[in-house]
C-alpha cells in the first residue's frame, strides 16, 4: 500500500511515537538506550531531562533527577498539528517516568494552563504522587480530574509564593512571576549540586491587574547566593523589546466598551482571568450585565468566581437566556472562539449556527487574543463572517486588545542578569526560539560553552562546574483520539493522510476456496476518489483491467492470495496514476466462498 | 454514512461548487438565476461582474459587460485551503463567460502572477479570445501554455504602459503601477457609460528597482477628466501607513551577503524578479556565482533572462553541479521554498533530503518572503530545521528582507484621491479587507452610498449616476486534482475529510443470490481507524455485533440489500462511537455469490 509497513518509524522532528493502551506501554524508541543506566546519575551529579516543551511549543514536562529522587516540573498537553488528522490531543511520552515511578517524589506546577497541567489525568493513571501548584492551578486540575472521574493524590496541596516543599533531595521554593493567568510561579530548586531556577512561563509586568508584581527581589537574592542552572521560557525570544502590561489592554477594552452602542461580545482564552476581570469591570462601569457562553469559558469563570479570582456582585452575571429581555446596550457576552475554532461559540455565532446567540448588525465583537500559529486562517474566516453579519470587529495585533504572556528579549536579558546562572538551558520553545534565547544569554556575557541547547529526551547532566548532554531517553508524542490514548500511531496517521489526499478504492473478489477460481466480482467501490457519477467510464475500465489481471493469474494457476492482492494493487495503481495522476489507497479484499 | 447525501450543497462561504468534465459544464448554482436575462444590461448600463478575487485572496477574474460586449480582466487560480485535501489548484467557475463566449472580446492581464494568469490554460480550452498583457506576463503565460500543450490565441499581443486596445465598446489603456513583479499595470477602461479604472495589484514605489515609478500623472489626469468607477486592490487595506520600497530590501540583502562567510542561500518567490535582480547584483559585487535550484525558480529565471529582465554577464550564473568545485564564499544559491512547502527545494535541503544541496554549518540562509496565511507553521518548521543543521537564518517580518507588493492604507487613500471616482468597489481581498478599504473611501470623503461591497458572482450595474448590485451569476470553485478538473466536488471532499479524521471500516458479506442467506463473512477491514494489532479485541467484538445483526435480519426474512447495509452501518456506528468516540466511515459491501 505505497510504502505502508508494519515497522514503527519516527514522526517528523525526529522524536518517536509510542503507544499506550490500557496502561501498558509499548515503546518504539529510536535509540534503544538502556534507560536504567542513564536514570541514576552518579554522586554529585544532577540531571535535567525535558520530556516535552523543548523544540516545540506545548506539552511542557521535565524531570530533575538526583540520586534516587526525581521531581517532575509541569505536566502538559499539546494540540494536534495539521498533519495529525482526527487527533484530539497530544500527550508527552512519560515512559521514562513510568519506568522509575517509585522514585518520583512529586509534580510541581508553575501555573494552570493546558500545556502545563493538561497531561495530569493521564499521568495519574500511571504514577500516583503529590501535586503542588497555586490555588488556581489546583482548582483547574480538579476540574480536569472530575471529567476523568479521578481525584487528587494524597498530600497534594495548593501553595503560594514563598512556600517551600521538600521532596527527597530537593527543596522547592515557589516565587511569583507574571503571566497570562493569575498566580503563575517559578521554582527555586535547591539540590545537593546547586540551585536550579525554573522560570515557568513568565513576563515582567510592573502594573499587573492584581497588583502582584513578579518577585524581582527574590530572584536577585538567589542570583547573589549563586545559581547553578537557569531554565527559562523561550516563547518570545525572537521578539525585541518588552511585552506591554496587561493594564494597557484593559484601557483599550474600556474605550471600546464605553463607545459601543449595541451589544458587546468579547472572545478570549478562558484562563485569561485578568483579561476577563478587566472586561467585566468595564461592563459594570457601563451598565452592562455579563453572560458567559462556551463550555470552557463557563467552567473556568465558574471556578474563578468560586476561588475568589473574579469578585463581583451577583447581579453582574446573567444567564445567556436573559439576553433577550435586556436592551442591546446592557449586554456583554464573554465567549470562546478567539482562535476561530470551527466548533466554538463565536464561530457558530458568526455563521448563525449557535443555538442561543446570533451576531446582529450593530454588535461590537472584540477578539481579545492573538492567533496561535496555525489558527490564522480560522480567525480570519471568523472575522470575515462577523463583518458579513454587520458587526463591528476589533481584532489583530494593531488593535491593542491583546498582549502576550511571555517575556520578550529585554525581559529575558533582565532575568538572565538577575539570576546570573553558571549554566543556562533555554526551555519552552521551538528550536529557533531556543537558539535566539541562547544567543541572548551569550549577549549578556555568558560563556558560550555554558549555554546548552537540547530537545525533548536529552539528558543534561550537571556537576558544580560542568554541564553536558550525556544521553537520551525515549520521548515523543502519545496521540489521543476519542477514548483512545496511543492507539493511533504512525501507520494510522499515514493511512489517514493517504485517504484524505486521494481517497480509497476497494476491490472485492469472491474466490472458490477449493478451486481458487474467481466466482464473483471483481467489484470496485470508491470513496473520496472521484465523483462516481461523473467517472463511471473510468471505474468501468478499472474493473476490466482488474478482471484481465485476475484472468491472467488464473491461467497461470497462481492463486496465492498475497500474490493476487499485490497484482491487483499494481495494475490498478498504475492505471489510475496514468489516467488521473492520483494515488488513492487500493484495498483488495478476497472473499472465500 | 453520517449524513452523506447525493445532493450538492454549497461549500463554506456560500459560494457553490461546479463540476467540469471534458469541457462540459454541469452547474449546481445556489441561486437558479436565469443567467441570460442578467447578462445583457439595458442601454446606458454597464455591468461589473467579479467571478473571483472578491471575498477571497486569489483566482482573480472579472467581467465588464456593456451591450453585446464582454471583456475579462485577469484569469487567475488559487491554492487549495486546508479543507480541500488532495486538491492541487482551485480555478474560478467561468460558466457565465462560457455561456456568453461569443460576446467575449478579450482578456486583459494586469501582471504575471499565478492568481492573475494561472487559470488561462483552462479558460482557453473553452473560450478562444485574444490575450493582452505585459511582455513578462505574456512570457509567463507562454511557459504555462507549453506545459498544457496549448498556444496563444490569434491576435494576442504584448502591450506596454500607454498602449490602447479596442475591444468592442471598450477602449482599454494600460498604465504603469508598482508591484512585486516587473511591468505590473492597471487599466483605464473607457466605456459608453463612463471611465472605469482598475488598479490591478499595486503599490506606489518612488524608488523602484527598475526606475519605473507608478504613473501618478496619468492617474491624476484621468481623475480630472472624470472617472465613473474605481476598482482597487484591497489586499493590505488592514495595514496602516505605506509599504516600503523594494530598494530597502536590496540594501538589507546587500549587508547580509557582504557579511556572510560561507555559502549564501536565498529563497524567494520565483516571480519576484526585482528581488532576484538585487540578490544577483549583491552576489556579483561580492564575487559569488549564482546557481538556481527549484523548478519554478529555474523556469522563471530562464524566461526573465531570455526577455532581458535579468541582464548579467554569462559567467554570473552556474549550474548547481558546479557548487562542489567552488569555495563556500563564492557560492550563492537562489531557490524556492520560501513558504516552507513540503516538497520544495529549501525544505528538502533543510532535512537533508535534496539530491544536490544539503544545508551545512556556516551556511547563511535568507528567506526573503513573508509567510502567506496558512503557511506560517511550515515556514517555522523549515527555519527550525535550518537552525538544527547549523545555518544562520534570516527570516520574518523584523529582518527587513521582504516588503509587500500591495498598497497600505496611505497609498490606497492616495489612489482614491488621485482618481476621484464617482463610485468605488473594493476588489482583491477577503471580506474584511473589502470592508476596511470601503471605510478608507468613506474617510477620504466619498458618499457612503457610492461605495459598494460585493463578492464573487455579484452583478454590479452602473449608469452615469447610479450603482447597485442587481443580481448574481454562478461563481465558485472548480477543483483540480491531478488530471481531473472539477471531478472532485463536495461529496468527495466530505468523504476525504471523514476518512482523514477517523478512517474507514469495510464490512464484507457474501450472500447467496437465491436464498438471501449469508454464506460468507462478515469480514471487517479497517484503514486509518486504529492500530489493528493493538485493537484486535475491539474489531472482533465489532464483527460479532454485525453477525448478530445479520442473523436477526435473516430470522426476520429481511434480505433487501439497502436494509442490510443500513442496519450494518447503524449497529457498527453506534458500537464504535460508544467504545471509541470516533465516527469512521462504515462501508458495507454485499457480494452476491
Amino acid at each position: 500500500m505505497n510504502g505502508r509497513g508494519r515497522r514503527w518509524g519516527c514522526v517528523k522532528g525526529g522524536r518517536c511515537t509510542r503507544i499506550v493502551r490500557g496502561g501498558t506501554f509499548h515503546a518504539f524508541a529510536r535509540h534503544n538506550l538502556e534507560v536504567g543506566t542513564l536514570a541514576r546519575p552518579g554522586p554529585g551529579k544532577l540531571q535535567f531531562i525535558p520530556l516535552g516543551g523543548l523544540g516545540e511549543i506545548g506539552k511542557n514536562i521535565a524531570a530533575l533527577v538526583y540520586g534516587n529522587d526525581i521531581i517532575v516540573i509541569d505536566c502538559g498537553l499539546a494540540f494536534p498539528e495539521e498533519d495529525m488528522p482526527g487527533i484530539d490531543l497530544v500527550l508527552p511520552d512519560i515512559g521514562y517516568l513510568v519506568e522509575h515511578r517509585d522514585r518520583v517524589r512529586g509534580v510541581f506546577l508553575t501555573h494552570g494552563h493546558e500545556d502545563h497541567i493538561g497531561g495530569i489525568p493521564y499521568f495519574l493513571r500511571q504514577i500516583q504522587v503529590p501535586i503542588y501548584g497555586s490555588r488556581l492551578a489546583m482548582g483547574l486540575v480538579e476540574l480536569k480530574l472530575q471529567e476523568h472521574q479521578l481525584t487528587l493524590p494524597e498530600r497534594s496541596r495548593a501553595v503560594k509564593p514563598g512556600d517551600v516543599v521538600h521532596a527527597g533531595s530537593f527543596t522547592v521554593e515557589f516565587f511569583r512571576v507574571n503571566h497570562s493567568i493569575p498566580d503563575a510561579m517559578g521554582l527555586i530548586i535547591r539540590t545537593p549540586v546547586g540551585t536550579v531556577v525554573h522560570t515557568g512561563d513568565f513576563k515582567f509586568d510592573y502594573t499587573p491587574v492584581d497588583g502582584n508584581v513578579a518577585d524581582l527581589a527574590t530572584l536577585a537574592a538567589v542570583g547573589r547566593e549563586g545559581v547553578l542552572l537557569l531554565l527559562a521560557d523561550s516563547t518570545n525570544a525572537e521578539r525585541p523589546g518588552f511585552t506591554p502590561s496587561e493594564k494597557t489592554v484593559g484601557e483599550t477594552l474600556e474605550r471600546i466598551i464605553a463607545g459601543a452602542e449595541g451589544r458587546v461580545l468579547v472572545a478570549s482564552f478562558a484562563s485569561q482571568i485578568h483579561r476577563i476581570r478587566q472586561v467585566v469591570e468595564s461592563a459594570v462601569r457601563h451598565g452592562r450585565r455579563v453572560a458567559v457562553v462556551g463550555r470552557s469559558m463557563e467552567n473556568v469563570v465558574q471556578k474563578a468566581i468560586e476561588l475568589g479570582y473574579l469578585d463581583f456582585p451577583p447581579g453582574t452575571w446573567m444567564d445567556v437566556d436573559e439576553i433577550v429581555r435586556l436592551p442591546a446596550h446592557r449586554i456583554l457576552i464573554l465567549t470562546t472562539g478567539s482562535q476561530g475554532e470551527p466548533m466554538s461559540a463565536l464561530t457558530r455565532m458568526s455563521t448563525a449556527d449557535h443555538k442561543k446567540v446570533e451576531i446582529l448588525p450593530g454588535d461590537t465583537v472584540i477578539i481579545s487574543a492573538t492567533a496561535i500559529p496555525g489558527n490564522e486562517k480560522n480567525v480570519a474566516r471568523t472575522v470575515d463572517n462577523l463583518y458579513r453579519r454587520g458587526a463591528k470587529v476589533f481584532y489583530g495585533p494593531q488593535a491593542g486588545i491583546h498582549v502576550s504572556g511571555h517575556a520578550c528579549q529585554e525581559e529575558l536579558k533582565l532575568m538572565l542578569t538577575l539570576v546570573r546562572p553558571r549554566f543556562f538551558i533555554p526551555v519552552h520553545g521551538e528550536y529557533r526560539h531556543l537558539v535566539h534565547h541562547a544567543n541572548l544569554a551569550k549577549a549578556v556575557g555568558m560563556d558560550p560553552s555554558h549555554v546548552l541547547i537540547g530537545e525533548n529526551g536529552a539528558v543534561f547532566e550537571l556537576t558544580r562546574d560542568s554541564a553536558a548532554i550525556v544521553g537520551e531517553v525515549p520521548s515523543g508524542k502519545v496521540l489521543v483520539d476519542g477514548f483512545g490514548v496511543g492507539d493511533v500511531g504512525n501507520i494510522v496517521l499515514r493511512d489517514r493522510k493517504q485517504l484524505s489526499n486521494d481517497g480509497i478504492l476497494i476491490v472485492v473478489v469472491g474466490m472458490d476456496g477449493q478451486s481458487g477460481l474467481v466466482v464473483s466480482g471483481p467489484d470496485i467501490v470508491s470513496r473520496g476518489f472521484v465523483y462516481v457519477r461523473e467517472s463511471e467510464g473510468l471505474l468501468d475500465e478499472a474493473r476490466q483491467r482488474v478482471k484481465h489481471t485476475l484472468a491472467t493469474l488464473e491461467a497461470d494457476n497462481l492463486s496465492e492470495w498475497s500474490m493476487i492482492k499485490s497484482a491487483v494493487r499494481d495494475t490498478l495503481g498504475h492505471f489510475l496514476w496514468e489516467k488521473t495522476k492520483r494515488r488513492p489507497m487500493i484495498l483488495p479484499i478476497i472473499m472465500e466462498v
